[in-house]
């Protein structure tokens, strides 16, 4: 895609932080980082989201998600670590290309206010799994 | 794992409201949800976390998570859809059984406050680099 920003900085054509590089994907430092060491995994070919990314390529993006999350919790000495991937607007997507952001807790560090539990009605449930199922 | 729970439901020993089912993976509906329809992908064999997910089987949940997008946003007519992978009580793990959150996202649901983003100095970024490069 002619006009997304992070095709070109997945294939190198905008400079960027990068932490890992493969055939296929290119890591980066985010520049509004969450907590100390907060990166993202940007595939080197265009999927707006989770929808377009073919099967076999978001597989490998997750197994990529391991292995730096092993990697950087060793080297950061995190004490957690969040897996994170937005679609749309509506759910926080910003930039319109496939990424997942690899997001480094430390205990106590306030960065992300979670979801609020609600509860699951017997009603909602068995409306859902019509839904669903 | 002879505790846990998320082992004991994703292999059918409790009752979940299932919506999905293969050898590998159970889908239920959260009984805490963050919004209408979320849902959680749970491996059936025991892995506590990320870093101990077999590579082909976190590939494969990825794999699964798509499929479930897919078909959830067309069966719930959700605006997005967050996947959410926590490990560790720093990040919000709370039963240690591997697991992703599906999350469907509807305008101004207001289900999750996201990371206020911070600014990534010139200095960290050489500091992280070095370390995680």
């Amino acid at each position: 895609m002619g006009d997304c920003i992070f095709c070109k900085i997945a294939n190198g054509e905008i400079p960027a932080a990068t932490i890992y590089e493969d055939e296929e994907f290119r890591v980066i430092l985010d520049l509004g980082p969450a907590t100390r060491g907060h990166a993202l995994i940007l595939p080197k070919t265009h999927a707006a989201n989770i929808y377009e990314m073919p099967d076999e390529l978001v597989g490998k993006a997750m197994i990529l998600a391991k292995k730096m999350a092993v990697r950087m919790t060793q080297a950061l000495g995190c004490d957690g670590f969040n897996v994170v991937q937005n679609n749309g607007e509506a759910a926080g997507q910003t930039v319109f290309h496939f990424h997942m952001h690899l997001i480094p807790r430390y205990e106590k560090d306030g960065a992300m206010v979670s979801w609020k539990p609600g509860k699951l009605t017997d009603e909602t449930r068995e409306e859902l799994l019509e839904k669903l199922k």
